[in-house]
């Protein structure tokens, strides 16, 4: 029996707040930075691989991380990696895959999911997932897995319930809030972090962007006769040239009257910040997350210090720091500071006059 | 007509305080701290080659480091480079180097000088180190530099006047002095920094060592026929393993009574700490004296960052710190911490089982 499963992990991301870590040259997606022996998009994958089959994967990245994506997970043929030729957020990518998609299997469902999160209790995950699949097989329904808060987070966007139930219509999404906002969000107990993983049916996809999003539909429905052909890249690289940067949730969820969520709650962090990387990492008793035993620091708390594997580092005196060292770039700032991390880099770009940082 | 003045190059320290920039492969004197283009060694040698034929160089070092300093001065011969097989401090390296030296030239005349130190105004110091040797050219004296001092220093030995004149018998030497004692050094006028440049006649030192260390003169003596044959090394390893480590301070200079000071000033530093290149270091606005350009510091005040130089480095939040990256090793802490380098090496040692770092 056909296996009517999909997987589409987005790996497109460049990623700076992981700078100097991550780089533009081998993004978060491709780093083990919380040292558990497997990248992100590693973790990713072998987490979907117990419910969909290597063949029904799909890796949509920018065309400069292909050979990385093959190298992550080298299960993948070379066409199921799709390649991006520019960014243009996630509606484009989403757009992409599910033309494919359409194309080889009309009846696919599709999961979509980031390829750089973490996710603490796999088998609660891999039951809500089954469940959401479940739930759209025979609905039409655009399902997003929204996430439980625990705290007044005000790193994530949010999604108000409509109800109590463990999937429910959603009654709306909302940008990052402030701190009050956020507390508000909490308490009220009717708002979950969306987690930027998706379920629906391919068709339900396409119907939502041919309506919400007609000029990136009638670009891609333009080329559907290409996908899979020699014409594939360039069609492509034409396509992603001209379509609008939007993502689904601005362009799609925010606009579509048949949103469902499915409230969560399996230990998930989108790990998008240094502080997060130092909340998940393990910790001396002092509660520095060092990345070795060659790192010896004295007088230092609450710290993340981060080396080469091979190297020494001799620490004193920091409280609250972020140490990130790099063969080429070395990175010291104060906990608090992790949200200039991008700036920066735009003074390093600007004053080493090298944009590839 | 023959030049009876010779310059006897001390190199053999291993010098941990600069850690983690230098290192057992490569102490101070081979280093250019303070980014000026050459080594501690070369300034020595380009300091003196204004006054002494290149022939009349004798540099004491450990063997390991025989092969560095032909190559930070190519201009030496190779019997020019007396090899310690061990270290035994200055005493056995001077007596080295005066017996080699007696054998050559029985009138010579000897500039003894460390390797590694800073000096502003080499013309001055050429001019007081000529006047020594003219002093000590007719007289059976022990000639010293002493530095007038220009603040409270606590990191150096003093050297007490017995007068006002520029050359002078010493009264006394003292040891590092505490506080309190060296403000009331520095507010009497009567003491001088230690510098550890000598001048003297060969045969005076020789008269001298036989006097106050009777062991190291027969040590060195029974050998004296090996010195310059093939078998200078052996008998040196020999003597060398026998004789008592002891500086030629505290086993010469203050038992002697025909020890003299020439009252020097021209810039001087031992460059002994990471302070001291802090102190001489060209800074920022901000006071932080930083390696290169490629360093970006916000809100960093007061501090000292070294990178390799083709790295990038961004550093935020530091005040009064001392950043030192090499390419192994990664050294952060408070200026005040320095004394404690030595320590944090020993444990860098214990936790890595390098003996070597």
């Amino acid at each position: 029996m056909k296996n009517h499963r999909y997987c589409v992990i987005m790996a497109g991301g460049i990623g700076t707040r992981f700078w100097p870590m991550s780089r533009q040259s081998c993004p978060k997606q491709f780093l083990d930075i919380l040292d558990t022996g497997r990248s992100f998009i590693r973790h990713t994958f072998d987490r979907f691989a117990k419910i969909i089959p290597i063949e029904n994967f799909i890796v949509v990245t920018n065309k400069r991380y292909k050979s990385l994506v093959l190298e992550h997970i080298p299960e993948l043929k070379e066409e199921q990696v799709l390649c991006e030729p520019i960014g243009r957020n996630t509606a484009p990518c989403i757009a992409y895959a599910a033309y494919t998609l359409k194309r080889r299997d009309p009846k696919a469902e599709m999961i979509v999911t980031p390829s750089d999160h973490l996710i603490l209790n796999e088998e609660e995950f891999i039951r809500v997932v089954e469940s959401s699949l479940e739930f759209v097989e025979y609905r039409n329904a655009l399902m997003t897995i929204g996430i439980q808060p625990t705290r007044p987070e005000t790193g994530y966007g949010y999604i108000q319930k409509s109800n109590a139930e463990e999937i429910c219509k959603v009654k709306c999404f909302t940008e990052k809030p402030n701190r009050e906002m956020a507390e508000v969000f909490l308490e009220s107990g009717e708002f979950l972090w969306n987690s930027g993983i998706f379920i629906w049916k391919v068709g339900d996809i396409i119907s939502a962007i041919e309506k919400h999003l007609p000029e990136h539909a009638s670009l891609f429905s333009s080329i559907e006769g290409d996908l899979g052909t020699e014409n594939e890249a360039k069609s492509i690289e034409r396509v992603f040239s001209a379509c609008r940067t939007i993502s689904i949730d601005y362009g799609v969820m925010e606009r579509a009257d048949n949103v469902y969520v499915h409230n969560g709650n399996f230990g998930w962090s989108d790990v998008g910040t240094w502080g997060s990387v130092y909340q998940h990492g393990k910790k001396d008793r002092y509660a520095n997350a060092l990345s070795s035993d060659r790192i010896n620091v004295y007088d230092t708390r609450n710290s993340l210090i981060t080396v080469p594997k091979e190297k020494i580092a001799v620490v004193s005196g920091l409280k609250d720091y972020i140490v990130v060292d790099t063969a080429d770039v070395l990175l010291i700032c104060p906990m608090s500071d992790e949200q200039s991390i991008k700036s920066f880099i735009e003074d390093v770009k600007f004053s080493s006059g090298d944009k590839h940082i």
